[in-house]
């Protein structure tokens, strides 16, 4: 099934069912008036949910035409936000645009950070900025949403526990990071509200482009209408979503609601770091990977940040070419 | 007024008024089911709140004996826990501990970082560990709990922002630290849940230790049962609340219920790094500290991290020596 909430002037939004064309939706707040509430209590609340989505599919239920710019984030807000650098491709690049090395174990133990995960932005609201300077750039990525994960849950048992799938835009100031990660804290001010895709699905809408751990389809990462990334999630994905999930729960468990993030989508070509769409690569799916490339090229990047006024779209199609999860679209402004 | 949330066997517990010598609550849950709901629409409730709690101390409405222990922390899990270093001192001492560096800018830009905020423990649950060589730690911080603090407030600003205030637990894993800070996140697995003091109370409950931005109190720490730490939490508080507020504020604002931490709570000694309480000095509030003092002083640490069944236990006693904010009190157990 796939689900969304509705803005509807509360902090936490209104459920919805989305068909699977994403042309039409249900109300489903009398089932749980959250998407949370409902990932509270998933075993109770998911079957009825989805007979729900059953009954929106043969037009048994009251129905009303879907517009994505309506949805907010799937959680407007969350109790956790954890995003991993699942495609090392993705960590090389930023690496070497800031100098900096890799870490010893990258190949075995996942780089993962603690994002702040109670504002995020909907899928189609501006991202507002007061500093162009901070260097503005967008990481196209996907994102699952867990049920309650023990303390110590392993790999293999972290499969069981993911509800549901989406895409994410992990805003990133670059300008605000090399000084964060130099103080060893991590991000926090480098990493402002992030946006979610209008439509989270469970992971058998994904069929066979899901594998239990990750979902094989070209990311399409747009700027100002044209193609930026068309990098596939199934390809280089280092760690898969239960090897990240397990890293999260090491210490300590994850509350139903969880939000676990794969970090920027990015494939290698040729053990390279991959090429731009425009000379026939899968490119980029944020901008400080194509600067890298740039300057690894022509000994200096070309691609600027965002400036107010640009836009950024990231969206997934399923090998017929119907979009999955709906487009995340926003467009950078002065604030 | 002085705010508890009741464990009730749901996640978010019950809301109930405390009085203010801590010794009976009233139920609170009509008001606002939960201590979220609250702060989400505090304008309109917390009048109510304020009535209720004057109810309560005039002996005017039902009140039941209030037992800490049947308390959670006050949010079980929030949208936001951010943990600033406001006291350098601890941070200079965890950084000798380590042999790194001080931060360029460690008197002028706060360090910071996002903590889980999913899965709190109770302040009287215990800290469950599956390795005690993960290097146990406490950290006895003081906390404010904020409302909605729009993007780029002020430190002006949020101090009106400041909802409650509250101690902190913040459980650290310190064997597990070096690795994650080396590799630029910042920390993870290094800092498992973290608990809270039985009860919030509004800034006016501290009456003159509150100045707008800190509590002039001294912190108590207490290891098995023996004095640990009495550091004032008004001394050497290099940035006050409203200072972390618009830090963690720059680029994003936050939502209501935003838990921020003032970091370790840790005093000079005339410019030294403090003196254990055995020795007269008023100590530490966390272990790591003590053993780098034991290191500078006798070329090694004497003071083991945390073993199975070891209990720390943080509270804050007024200057009348009445405890405003209840014992976090906590065992660590193998699990």
């Amino acid at each position: 099934m796939k689900l969304a909430t509705l803005k509807d002037g509360t902090r936490d939004g209104r459920l919805a069912i989305v068909s699977r064309d994403l042309i039409r939706y249900t109300d489903a707040s009398f089932l749980a008036p959250t998407l949370q509430a409902a990932l509270d209590d998933w075993q109770r609340i998911a079957p009825h949910l989805a007979a729900l989505a059953e009954s929106l599919e043969h037009g048994a239920v009251p129905s009303s035409r879907f517009h994505e710019h309506d949805a907010h984030s799937p959680l407007p807000r969350a109790y956790q936000w954890a995003d991993g650098s699942a495609y090392v491709n993705h960590v090389e690049l930023v690496r070497k645009s800031r100098g900096a090395e890799m870490p010893a174990d990258f190949l075995t133990n996942p780089l993962m950070y603690q994002g702040g995960s109670d504002s995020f932005l909907g899928p189609r609201d501006p991202i507002v900025m007061a500093d162009e300077a901070w260097g503005i750039d967008f990481e196209g990525e996907v994102a699952v949403i867990t049920g309650d994960v023990p303390m110590g849950t392993s790999a293999d048992e972290a499969r069981g526990l993911i509800r549901l799938v989406m895409l994410a835009n992990d805003v990133s100031l670059r300008a605000l990071a090399p000084g964060e990660i130099a103080k060893g804290f991590g991000f926090f001010q480098a990493k402002p509200s992030s946006a979610f895709s209008p439509v989270a699905v469970t992971p058998d809408e994904l069929a066979d482009a899901w594998d239990g751990g990750k979902v094989s389809l070209p990311l399409s990462v747009d700027l100002n209408g044209k193609p930026f990334g068309r990098a596939n999630a199934g390809v280089d994905m280092t760690f898969d979503f239960p090897r990240l999930i397990a890293h999260a729960a090491k210490t300590r468990p994850l509350g139903a609601g969880t939000i676990i993030g794969s970090g920027t989508v990015s494939n290698k070509l040729e053990g390279g770091p991959g090429r731009p769409v425009a000379e026939g690569g899968s490119g980029y799916s944020c901008i400080v990977e194509m600067r890298t490339v740039e300057t690894l090229l022509n000994g200096g990047p070309k691609t600027p940040f965002l400036r107010y006024g640009d836009t950024v779209r990231i969206e997934m199609k399923d090998r017929a070419g119907h979009s999955v999860f709906g487009a995340i679209e926003q467009t950078v402004e002065r604030g």
